[in-house]
């Protein structure tokens, strides 16, 4: 849906909001919604999902499902989504019977990683230089441009390091190409960066745009560890980094919250910004807006999809949000000291890996 | 469940909750138990409750259902309630299945206003002075030994302004008697309070306490309409009104969260303080919790009912609760402004007097 059409009316109090993806993001999308008074209705093929538990409405089906697609479109009076791989001709399906928001725009683009970057770069938001990857020789080619190292990647489908391998020296190119193809690929130039941060904005179906404080996030085997709020970069860079979510936004003619991943790079005894990637969902490096922002990640994604205004999202207090990976879950309760706000996300079997939870360490300023 | 058994075993996040009572303070504390990582079961007579809509665990029977409650009992891991008028039968049933936290005894003596009272006072906290009145020439000796006006209420099952009188002159006596009779009833001397204010209070099962800041109640037409944070009271007056309430969730041996509600009446040029009343359950003068504390009452009780460790009831902020009575809320969401988090219930229908939502202005420090 445009922004340029007319004026549009706010989604009712106590309609129906349907959420493709029934993961911990789906589970706290849901109840951000009950807080503003919404039904939800949880789409997931997952019979076991976390957010079947926060709502009696659900369609256990898969996502290729085009009558139960149908059904579930009926059922609802908008659409969003937990997750980025929302198939194309699943969101066709779905914006055919009712709003999808954000829009098959935004999924187009930032579930294919060429996409994403030419997208990026078209609009002068610098990102890594990269290079498309279909066969040996344009690898060859890409090392040449680019150099080693470098991080050979799938276009689609790739979370949490799954689908990418760090190229080193020459001896790696053969056995990382066979791993990952024949899957179409870019090979992406190495950066040197000194820290990570992200930004999480939203973006209103009237326009308007409000971007969260940059986060710094730590990585562990791949996966995200903590988000310390404030980042460490200057009062400069971080002011350049809501500038570019918004600008990335606007560009989009995006509804709802965006997550915006930066590479900060020192240069010339600066620092410099390049997006790393885009996702068109409420972020995990943005689960400590639940602890001590005026609104929350959650509901400013409610109220964007739900044509409401915006929330402040202003920042109370200094945080470190921390995630539980497998059973660093079991930890709890008995270890959750006082100024702890505990998330936990309802999951039956704390596999490896797996995102059971997160913490957030609220510091009084 | 006394405190002084053997060190209590916390309850692991995944165990079921029960809830009784499907109301908005229900489907927050379902919410609030979801952060946690816990499944509820919520029992309420209204096929409409609004908790139904944020668990797809629910019963639909009446609350001395005894089949009904023990099912719901065997379902669950823990049950608590939303309201104070739980029959003591009820509980009794429920009990002999599952732990009941609050336990009976709270319920026994917060649904009669005498024994509420005779309970206080036997603590040495200060009550308005009151006489039991079965009769009408009991209420001519109350009226002799308390003065004119007075206000007479039933002892059991009145809320929000509901069984009550207020007595101005000896014509009023015969109809509020007749009205509000054969109930037993109380008569409560009249109190010459400047302000109201409430603590919401908390106790672990391993008998930690915390207390929120005291909040200054509004009322309208016998319904809170204002709470605000902080109260305009004297730092010394709020610390008494902590311990006060404090004293009492120690000598109940209670667990979970409870509301206070004080009088504040001036007496040669200081303030003291005088408890209305108390309510074994989250209270609505504590909404504001959600906005601005570390830690918000509704979570403060599953963790308390659950046995985990308490969090720290902080505030990071100055907030104003203000409910949401029938049609108010819709004025909603074009109204909203960007510092204002809403709350609301998803009722269907905003009838006049119905509790709809609440906003929680905050203003920054």
């Amino acid at each position: 849906m445009s922004v340029n059409e007319t004026q549009p009316k706010p989604l009712p109090s106590g309609s129906t909001i349907g959420i493709l993806g029934g993961g911990q993001l789906g589970r706290m999308l849901s109840l951000a919604a009950s807080r503003l008074g919404f039904k939800t209705h949880i789409f997931c093929p997952d019979p076991q999902s976390p957010a079947f538990d926060v709502t009696p409405h659900k369609t256990v089906a898969a996502y290729d499902d085009a009558a139960a697609l149908q059904r579930f479109a009926e059922a609802v009076d908008i659409v969003t989504y937990e997750f980025e791989n929302v198939p194309a001709a699943t969101a066709e399906i779905l914006s055919r019977i009712k709003p999808l928001r954000p829009g098959a725009n935004a999924l187009a683009i930032s579930q294919d990683r060429l996409a994403e970057k030419a997208f990026l770069a078209s609009k002068n938001i610098p990102v890594a230089p990269y290079r498309a990857v279909e066969t040996n020789a344009d690898l060859a080619d890409a090392i040449a441009a680019l150099g080693l190292p470098a991080v050979l990647k799938t276009t689609r489908l790739g979370y949490d390091g799954k689908g990418q391998r760090t190229l080193g020296s020459d001896a790696d190119l053969a056995p990382a190409f066979a791993d990952l193809s024949p899957k179409p690929l870019v090979l992406e130039g190495f950066i040197p960066f000194s820290k990570e941060i992200s930004v999480v904005v939203a973006r209103s179906l009237t326009g308007e745009v409000k971007a969260y404080d940059p986060a710094e996030n730590v990585h562990r085997n791949h996966i995200l560890h903590t988000s310390t709020v404030p980042a460490t970069i200057s009062p400069t860079l971080a002011r350049q980094a809501g500038m570019i979510a918004t600008a990335i936004v606007i560009a989009l003619d995006y509804v709802g919250v965006l997550g915006v991943e930066f590479f900060v790079v020192p240069a010339d005894g600066r620092e410099t910004l390049l997006v790393n990637e885009i996702a068109p969902r409420v972020h995990n490096s943005g689960h400590w807006t639940e602890a001590v922002c005026l609104t929350d990640q959650f509901e400013q994604h409610i109220r964007a999809i739900a044509g409401w205004p915006l929330g402040d999202p202003a920042r109370l207090a200094d945080v470190v949000m921390e995630n539980l990976i497998g059973d660093e879950v079991l930890a709890l309760p008995a270890n959750l000291d006082g100024d702890t706000q505990p998330h936990l996300y309802g999951k039956a079997e704390a596999r490896p890996g797996r995102k059971m939870g997160h913490i957030n360490r609220i510091g009084r300023n």
